[in-house]
């Protein structure tokens, strides 16, 4: 069977496992906490990171994109998640690639690591109190990217156009990361929160509501489907 | 015509620029200086950075890996940059995506900032003398690189398998940046050293070998196929 090694607030793995569960792959998931660093992970991934899919083969493919790309290219019959002509599909992969990048670096990655992780490190390896200038930093990023996912889903059914795509994925999987902390001015963004509730009700989503994370509860409006 | 707006010590520029040159296309080189910021670049790519690909139809493309594939997906007869089974190129997207994140946020970034561009900065935008922890910081990472691009190419004939790919492109345009400022310790690392000269005897490498930075001047050895 197909493996998904992965953090639960990882936003990349959850990307995996939504389009996973949109292609209708069954998998088993391992957790890896970032503070517990496995030594065996590195034999699957010399960067020593998540997500790492290992094949019903046993091949371990690591790298989002390489993954993401995998997972199109190997799909069968199962609907496509990079669908159109190259334009649009040059369209998806900027606007996946603007959330895995540039979204997590000014977003994800500073609130995520000062809110959650930092609490479960060592005092060495860089564990202690949150520095709260990179959170409110964070924060208000989120702001203007949610201002930006407005103005996309203002004009598209879908973040790239009318189909659901990888794209989709990867900013719900950013936003439900931050949504599990309770970080997300949804009341001020009505038409995103629309998007977000779209896709928070399809099947693939469901396993990403159930996660609980030790000594971090998630906000009650976190799993309800009419938060 | 295809047009880039660029910045030639930008990695992800020229990875661009070799493969626009491998896939055959012609194309006309717009230069963009990060510490002369053109608003019209936000027209075309919200996130304001290079590189961005106008196509003949003046449709701008930006997100590196979305305009890898996109001119992968077009490229009609030339040969592919991403060849072989779903599982090669998935190896082939990992190394791309090792380069330009992993790659990148440890070696390219901090020694190109620190050392090229923030000379040119104004003060109030961060410029000013280079922050030598950084790029000792960087320089030292860099060796770590070299030292896993060894060994991929001691069992491989290109970096991802037997055939070029833009894993290739990807590690020699960091690497090349690097090179311009003279930080490349190719001596130790003679196998690496042997892939980037066949790299760089390429014609689509020859415009990179021609570039040219206002108050920085290359080495001899940077443009020197026998370096």
């Amino acid at each position: 069977m197909t493996k998904l090694y992965h953090f639960s607030l990882d936003p990349m793995s959850r990307r995996l496992r939504l389009a996973l569960a949109e292609y209708g792959l069954g998998f088993e998931l391992i957790e890896q906490k970032p503070w517990e660093p496995d030594p065996a992970l590195y034999g699957l991934n010399a960067a020593g990171a998540v997500p790492v899919l290992v094949t019903d083969a046993g091949e371990p493919l690591s790298g989002i994109e390489a993954v993401s790309e995998y997972l199109e290219e190997t799909r069968e019959d199962r609907p496509s998640l990079i669908p159109g002509t190259p334009l649009q599909r040059a369209e998806i992969r900027r606007l996946t690639g603007w959330f895995d990048t540039k979204f997590y670096a000014e977003v994800s990655e500073p609130v995520l690591t000062e809110k959650a992780i930092r609490r479960f490190l060592p005092r060495e390896a860089g564990g202690g109190s949150p520095d709260m200038n990179r959170v409110r930093s964070g924060l208000s990023r989120l702001r203007a990217h949610l201002q930006y996912v407005e103005a996309l889903i203002d004009r598209r059914r879908w973040l790239a156009g009318d189909e659901l795509s990888t794209a989709d994925l990867a900013a719900a999987a950013h936003l439900s990361c931050l949504d599990y902390l309770g970080d997300v001015p949804w009341v001020e963004f009505a038409p995103v929160k629309g998007w977000y509730q779209r896709l928070k009700s399809r099947p693939s989503f469901r396993p990403l509501l159930a996660d609980a994370i030790r000594g971090i509860p998630a906000p009650a409006s976190y799993a309800d489907l009419d938060f």
